[in-house]
């Protein structure tokens, strides 16, 4: 650890910067490493870690390459955190979240946290200084689930949300994981209304998580219609059953001539719509179920931004397209609140585990 | 050609479905291959071309794969465009656009356009049905500009734009090319005005083609200051010279901590941020350029959709990101009026070659 002298030296930047080791001058998710000092900066707080979430794809990654070895999945794991300090797989480029207590608060955390807060990180593994204490000893190396002891330190501009009591843990984190995307929704939807017209709402992947969300979101937002599109009928009745879209249908949203014809048939073209399947290709029909002047919500890591720009002026669809950002204010709370509010909501969620 | 009974079979589909041979079901900008006939569905527009204007990425990569031989690449785009019926590069996946007369309107075409009219399509080669009839003889193959003779189709949705009379055709190419980018920008701060403020907007790659013409809508359509920045003191003395911008800063838009402070320093943050330099990176430094609740509107097709949503989540930002969508109705005119209005943007352009 650098002597307090050494800390003085570097001014707290609040997203981080002071924190880089190298290269210098990028932001934290882009370091190769992040300095993991346990003292904090006046705008930081420290987590004591209990659990982290892998990101599913970098757990795909880690155990395709070592064939699922549980021991090499987890040499690997420590092996990234202690050169990095920081959870970020190489390969796929991705983290994940982590829950934990609040060890201790900077004196000019913005954050509105207090010791022994019992909280989930909203922002990116990829870019939280870490250290973990126990080797792994309590993982063997089997799921993303990562129990463990350690800390983790937040900067001034960062995000972390206040567990529930009356949810369980993995569900609450799970809708924590998506909560961006129906925050989002509402807000569109309310600007919609403020304009004085209550919107036609399509979500494509509707009986996901995120979707499932963000057709909650829209109703209670003031939608005028909600279409649920799913890929087969399974999803269709599952979707159904949990009562969260006026109209739901089965299309294969990669094929842009399906999609919107399904949403057309269903009460569409949408005013907004909301992609949040994760397979790549759907933006052309996202933008041709969509009505003109209408709004595309891209949630999907999938989405191909030159797909979506050249798509769009191909079609001459006027169309406002937007980039789905995680990270709206509040956007937890909103989220827990659908999840208490729609038994729907909750039946889909566990029925995805 | 196709016996007029064959035709019938097939109903006009806006987008041009119909003229898709394979795969079946695809848009024709994914289509391997079109129905190039000439022959025109009810809602079609045949236009006899004059010149292409090859897509640079499209061109660069033929003049590198063929060692800069004009008559290799000649032969190669003559062998795309007769097994494809249209110029889509298969490498770069990109296109370009076409000049030429209008030749034949079909009686429900709703493009407003009359035969005679000199024409430039806005839609892209890459989804254009395309005749090249003078095996491209007056073209040596050493340049994106294709004189030819042929014809192309343009579907019941599509773009073209007249050519003024008062603007030198090569100089009305290059702001067409770019025409989404103001027209968007105009509208965003119009939206601005309407809620009651005047924003302050920065334009990141402000010298380019596109980035002028950005500043000038901003200016124009109400901005409360403008802010261009652009890589390097030779840019820095072009567009002070143009007076386009209220303050011009240097900064690597790659840089995200150096150019949020060049933007703040100049007024900033922004209230709304167009990127339209076209390098990868610019994702982070558009975000924390931008103000709280602010906008960034992504002009360039090197952004990565990831990043500029895993960054704003990353930074806790709550700003809105929105994929620039090359086509806003009226968006030739309003970009040729600013380039008669502002002699700054002619310069520019004129600078730029």
């Amino acid at each position: 650890m650098a002597p307090e002298s050494a800390l003085r030296d570097v001014a707290a930047d609040p997203v981080g910067l002071h924190r880089v080791l190298e290269p210098a001058g990028v932001l934290p998710q882009q370091a190769l490493r992040l300095d993991t000092r346990a003292e904090l900066w006046p705008d930081e707080v420290r987590i004591r870690v209990e659990r982290l979430n892998l990101d599913a794809a970098s757990y795909r990654q880690l155990h395709r390459k070592h064939g699922g070895d549980g021991d090499a999945i987890r040499a690997e794991v420590l092996e990234i955190v202690r050169t990095r300090g920081k959870m970020q797989n190489p390969e796929t480029g991705s983290g994940g979240m982590l829950v934990g207590t609040v060890e201790e608060v900077g004196d000019r955390s913005p954050l509105g946290l207090d010791v022994g807060d019992h909280v989930a990180t909203l922002v990116s593994l990829t870019l939280t200084p870490l250290v973990i204490e126990d080797a792994l000893a309590h993982w063997d190396g089997s799921s993303e689930q990562v129990p463990t002891d350690g800390y983790a330190v937040l900067f001034g501009r960062s995000i972390a949300a206040r567990l529930p009591d009356d949810i369980p843990t993995q569900l609450a984190l799970s809708v924590m994981d998506v909560c961006g995307a129906p925050a989002l929704t509402a807000r569109h939807v309310a600007r919609y209304r403020e304009s004085g017209h209550a919107p036609v709402v399509a979500v494509i992947g509707a009986a996901g998580k995120s979707g499932s969300l963000c057709l909650a979101a829209a109703r209670r937002s003031g939608a005028a219609r909600t279409i649920g599109v799913v890929p087969h009928e399974q999803e269709a009745a599952l979707l159904r059953a949990a009562g969260l879209a006026d109209c739901v249908t089965i299309a294969d949203a990669r094929d842009p001539l399906a999609l919107r014809d399904a949403v057309t048939e269903a009460g569409g073209p949408a005013d907004i719509t909301v992609v949040c399947v994760d397979v790549p290709g759907c933006e052309g029909g996202a933008v041709l179920a969509t009505a003109a002047s209408g709004t595309v919500i891209f949630f999907s890591m999938a989405t191909s931004f030159s797909a979506a720009a050249l798509g769009a002026e191909g079609l001459a669809a006027d169309v406002t397209m937007l980039i789905g950002n995680g990270f709206v204010p509040g956007h937890a709370e909103t989220a827990l609140d659908l999840l208490r509010a729609e038994p729907g909501v909750r039946t889909l969620f566990e029925a995805r585990g």
